[in-house]
């Protein structure tokens, strides 16, 4: 007997003969963090974990979900009458050969065009021809989900120069100049973090990420944003009035885009814009399909970003700091949980001026909870205990940017293997920090860098190095990154350039037992210039001390002991102003140096 | 006035109504040192450089070549009439920009098939389609070359077994695997190094390379191996008679590849074939346009080849410590030229059993002819004096294998900033020898490592960090190496895997000073293999002290002495037992531990 969400979505496909339909995880702008409403697949599934694909015939439904969720997917999907299909697995067919296989001839394969990516259309397109079948765009969970919570849709406020560093109008500009070098005329971003640094705005219709649903188009001249109706104050659309944007309605945007773009040449990224809008463009003359010019553009924060940032990063620190001191003061002797936890540093940091809220879900992990990389806390979590680790991966929203840090606290005794990879993690994010390189240089010729020391006693973390941060946007974005791996596996190839920030946070994970990460944000930044060319190097933004309860200083060199020196000279620096007394005294300790 | 030898290429374009013709530099088989038969581009041009292209019209002539040639060839270009184009310069139009031009309509543009690369033969075509002209192929020079040299055409011999390591019908079987996989019937090899390590034979065609002129044809059960008539011995054709290859005539290859290929399916690498091999495809079904599966399976050395390599650096070890004990006595004492330095390197190197000369022209530079990366001396080269640096980069080759080594050696007192730059450039080589790291990894994930100490004080060296080297055969052969630039730009982006051997060899040229260049070969090797993957890392194969009468201790920490030490150790070890007196003592002096 099949879920009951299942059974009213299969009668939903009769009414509309639909064979098979497909419900992805996704919202209309490739968002890392869907909306409640986008949540179809787990609202009919009922497995909640963050990835997944569900596809759904009169006879069979199957969810396709990667290692991170097996365990977690098995559970939720057991008694349900879905298929679990686990991703990667050896002898597991993939989405598409499953269904190519189950798609009958001239048969009907259904999915929500805008939550479809223009890739994966293409692939369920395919599918279909080779069945003389045909696709229907339609969003089948509105017809069945009776309760299904509305979109985001808060209020839009602009960010004032002082914080953005450039007007819209500049940066709408640097993006035309590009439109024009590929002879575009017209140009849709569908991506909500580019949407927000072109036109200087800001929201929070998605979780962690002060974005807002809309789409943006422009031309040589003009410009038209679709927003939800009455998202955005008088003063708001008096200013983008100025700017030349006209506002429009969201709900309106693939029929005026369509026509908008009718007979011109648009310039489109194929892989960030959803199926329903490359399907808008046929009307056009031509498509020039090229990543968003705002993509790198906002990679490199001008200026007034990068010493805003820096600002965020010691109000930030702060509140760190004032954690970890209370951390360590009370573990053992008042009960605190992994979730109690996670709620006083977020308490540390809403004290900091213009902070918005957490860029990301806290991660608290005790012990060996520590070891599941993309570990979900339920409930208040584990309690900790005054031994082993206490791993937080965390950050914080503000005016003046976006923070990511990860420090991994000794609770009490650690053993000595623990302090070996404990330090040989640190060593590596130190190392990485201190590099210096030429222009030209990629995330993939550095990577080795930060994974140098726990390779060199054979060990490995399963992550990249370092993911590419935005301002007050999202705390992950591309092109920059810190990964070994070349295209097609990895993506974040970008050229390093100055202004670009990115995390550097290698870790060790010891299945069942502990999990160690460590990780600050680095600015990218001009050292010299000379007859070789402009080099670069790293500054640390991140200001917050390392446990040096932790560290075996066996397992360092003079060169490991300098940078942590160093580094802990800067933070120590840096945050005594704001500390006094007994935590002051307690921050001069934890940053002395070795 | 123009040169002589061009006005006769004029009369014999004005014979076949050819507008332009173009003359690069090379052979038909991409040899990185063409044989002085196909050196028809100096014999027109009077220029020697190593890299050009000349084109000729009625009344121009131009020739193409790189930095390294500039000032050469505008000494040896004055008063021929040839106009010289500085490649990569400013406002200097490429070749193409500049045929493109000069073409009259429907004029004839023509050059040798077998000498032009599918590549280049493309663009050709191309810019004489836009003229609505024509390609003429045609080896003019061969009309005007009175004195021409005959092609190479040395004997061939078989190597055996306890050398190869594996018999020419397993080499071939797995190409033919590889065939399969592809779903090609026919594959055509033209490159000389894929040719002489697929059938175990070695000749003499090409300088310093153990190759001979052919092209080689396989179906899944025949191969035909087209050479010069005579130059197989009685039982080199017997023992290929009895592996199904059979031996046809060189000159006949174009028209009977193109009779043995009709309607079949071909793979081909249209990067190395010439332009008459491919126009030769013309009647093929199909053309599998792919990498020759034998480039890649010849540069993972097997386990005799592997172990034979040790032996044979162990031999060029021996030969190179005689030469430095040498030098480091006689230098003050004696006159010594470059030249005579070099001359003596091969005359210690002509003692080792089964040597066979050089595996390219020994480099040796003093003081500032040591900036000059492609230093090529003339004549007897500069004296050496009791002071600066001597960069002698070298190698031989033997039946078991082929070696490289770069040492720069102190003549006497050297400056600060010498024994600094000597140091940065040494920690780089030890540190790259001494990586470990997972299975996936490509050099350029890891030629940071040889550049960091250099990078780190703001210096650079202008080419690669390494190449990879063929076993008794090419001293440059891909497809690995360590370059940080990723492809266009970079080329040998190979996987590294155990079995493949490279060079490592960074350096510092201070224009008009000095230059400095260490160089050992690496052999990736197996570590241990746990839940991370397969971990691998280097040995050094060179065998032969560092100079460390131009370390700087200053700027070497713990971990580089470790890596220093560790190595003249293991040079020690193996050299010793071959030296005696005052050669022993001065060898465990010179790799004595700092």
């Amino acid at each position: 007997m099949a879920r009951q969400e299942i059974e009213s979505l299969r009668e939903a496909m009769k009414k509309h003969w639909i064979a098979l339909s497909v419900i992805p995880t996704a919202d209309p702008h490739g968002s890392e963090y869907p909306g409640e409403h986008f949540k179809a697949r787990k609202y009919l599934s009922g497995f909640t974990g963050s990835a997944g694909t569900l596809a759904v015939s009169a006879d069979w439904a199957g969810l396709w979900t990667d290692g991170r969720y097996f365990l977690q997917a098995e559970r939720q999907l057991a008694g349900s009458g879905i298929t679990l299909y686990k991703m990667g697995e050896e002898g597991v067919p993939s989405l598409e050969e499953e269904l190519a296989r189950r798609l009958p001839e001239r048969g009907i394969l259904a999915y929500d065009g805008t939550i479809v990516s223009r890739k994966m259309g293409q692939s369920l397109r395919q599918i279909a021809e080779k069945k003389d079948g045909r696709i229907r765009l339609i969003d089948l969970p509105e017809e069945v989900w009776a309760d299904r919570p509305a979109r985001g849709k808060e209020p839009v406020f602009s960010l004032e120069l002082c914080y953005a560093g450039e007007s819209r109008m500049q940066k709408l500009s640097r993006v035309r100049e590009q439109m024009k070098k590929e002879n575009a005329e017209m140009h849709v971003v569908t991506t909500l973090d580019d949407i927000a640094w072109l036109t200087n705005l800001r929201g929070s219709d998605i979780i962690c990420n002060p974005v807002f649903l809309s789409y943006l188009v422009l031309s040589m001249e003009e410009a038209w944003l679709f927003v939800q109706d009455g998202v955005l104050s008088g003063t708001v659309l008096e200013e983008l009035s100025e700017d030349h944007i006209h506002v429009c309605s969201y709900d309106n945007f693939f029929r005026e885009f369509a026509s908008v773009c009718r007979f011109k040449t648009v310039l489109a990224d194929s892989s960030r814009v959803n199926e329903q809008t490359w399907s808008a463009l046929k009307g056009a003359r031509h498509i020039v399909d090229k990543p968003n010019p705002s993509t790198t553009m906002k990679a490199v924060k001008n200026p007034v970003e990068a010493e805003n940032m820096r600002k965020a990063h010691v109000k930030d620190g702060v509140a760190v700091t004032k954690f970890l001191y209370w951390l360590k003061k009370q573990i053992g002797r008042q009960p605190i949980t992994e979730g109690g936890a996670a709620a006083y540093l977020e308490q540390c940091r809403a004290e900091g001026e213009h902070y918005f809220g957490p860029s990301f879900s806290t991660i608290a992990a005790y012990g060996s909870n520590g070891a599941q990389v993309h570990y979900g806390m339920e409930g208040e979590g584990a309690p900790l205990l005054p031994e082993g680790f206490l791993l937080v991966d965390s950050g914080g929203q503000y005016l003046e940017g976006t923070t990511d840090i990860t420090r991994t606290v000794a609770l009490g005794p650690l053993t000595a293997k623990q302090r070996r990879d404990f330090t040989a993690v640190l060593k590596g994010m130190l190392a990485l920090g201190d590099v210096k390189f030429l222009r030209g240089i990629r995330g993939a010729n550095l990577d080795y860098v930060a994974r140098e020391p726990l390779w060199s006693i054979g060990l490995d973390y399963l992550h990249g190095t370092g993911h590419g941060v935005g301002y007050f946007l999202n705390v992950h974005e591309g092109p920059n990154g810190f990964r070994w791996k070349l295209p097609p596996e990895g993506t974040e190839t970008a050229v390093l350039a100055a202004g670009m920030v990115t995390s550097d946070e290698p870790g060790f994970y010891l299945e069942g037992e502990y999990g160690i990460r460590t990780e600050n944000l680095l600015l990218c930044r001009e050292a010299e210039k000379n007859r070789y060319g402009q080099f670069l190097e790293f500054e640390h933004l991140t200001m917050a001390p390392i446990d040096l309860d932790a560290v075996d200083l066996e397992w360092m060199d003079e060169r490991d002991k300098k940078r942590l020196n160093g580094y802990h000279q800067k933070v120590r620096e840096t945050l005594s102003p704001y500390f006094e007394g007994e935590e002051l005294r307690w921050l001069e300790e934890a940053t002395r140096a070795v």
